[in-house]
């Protein structure tokens, strides 16, 4: 039921709000009254960050990361390894790999994924810069680290049939039981993936 | 783990939308990157929204609600008895009530209620104005409709006792087990007030 609000002002913060995913109307209230219940300035500070952020976000020309100047942090760092190339769906994906500490490549940024349901071809993903960047020389492998869906999949072997041609090495992430999990728990996918992905017992200890 | 974001502009967004209840950093980054997918109107409307809400929202010099202009629709409607107040914490349970079509007198809106653990003290609340209202003249009756917290308790005892020496009839909403509840799951407090408050069958008839 859609309730009538004694204002069309907060009637118009809750819809805004409740456009947002997994904000219902009931949220979104709880959320604008808590936001009238802050001082001026920091309602406009809120408000601020959200259309800066929108209207003078860059993307870096290289990786497509979301950054602040024309090249991201990572890719303007000389430590960092141009010949490996780490392709994720988003920025997400690249801090929780920064997290790891253990990739010192760079990385792709695609945008998200293939994902026809959602009206996502290929064209809207930064897939052809990607391309583009293997044939322009250094990278000597790319490494698919998208999610493990059908989207996903798909994804990485449409990437997969663009570069095949450039004779770049193309790797994927391991898939495998978590660290930390019981093999019981585990699904019978992912098992059946880690057995035949098995790795030499000394190559654990490298990293 | 604080994460390092690759851009400062997204830093910030995410902290803002962090502040709000119930939303963690994972969730913030989650929305922000949502509204990067938008176009840059949808992202003005919702940053407007919230700002404009914030510096124009007015609230009724009569019952404090939320409104668009000095008073309310429920105020300002004659059909409505101006005998009868409701006093509400907030919109929300003001919202609530209208919803159940029961209620034909106005409301008072709080704005909160007592709680000295969030610093919350009376003369933050509208409850001054609502004796002012109660002395002015035509009440008849006042009825009390906070939550049943130790907080609620306390500022229904607040507010009786400072309007008792006006002689106004004060009535609290009845207390019981949910309609459509079965008796076996209600909580004993609950259905031991439920047997207190024992009502006279016919009267179950006149709603």
């Amino acid at each position: 039921m859609i309730q009538k609000y004694p204002s069309l002002l907060l009637e118009n913060a809750v819809s805004e709000f409740s456009k947002l995913p997994g904000i219902g109307r009931k949220t979104a209230l709880r959320l604008v009254l808590h936001l009238l219940r802050q001082d001026k300035e920091s309602v406009l500070a809120f408000s601020n960050a959200l259309s800066i952020l929108r209207q003078e976000v860059k993307y870096c020309r290289e990786c497509h990361n979301i950054c602040d100047d024309e090249v991201c942090g990572i890719c303007s760092d000389v430590t960092r390894d141009k010949q490996i190339i780490c392709v994720v769906e988003n920025v997400k994906e690249v801090l929780a790999i920064e997290n790891t500490s253990q990739f010192r490549g760079v990385y792709h940024v695609l945008g998200g994924i293939i994902s026809p349901m959602d009206g996502i071809a290929p064209s809207d993903l930064e897939i052809d810069s990607l391309v583009e960047r293997v044939k322009s020389g250094t990278v000597q492998e790319v490494i698919l680290a998208l999610s493990t869906t059908m989207e996903g999949d798909t994804t990485n072997f449409y990437i997969y049939r663009k570069l095949a041609p450039t004779g770049v090495k193309i790797s994927v992430i391991s898939r495998g039981v978590s660290v930390g999990d019981e093999l019981e728990y585990a699904d019978e996918i992912t098992l059946g993936r880690s057995i035949l992905n098995r790795v030499a017992f000394d190559d654990t200890f490298k990293i």
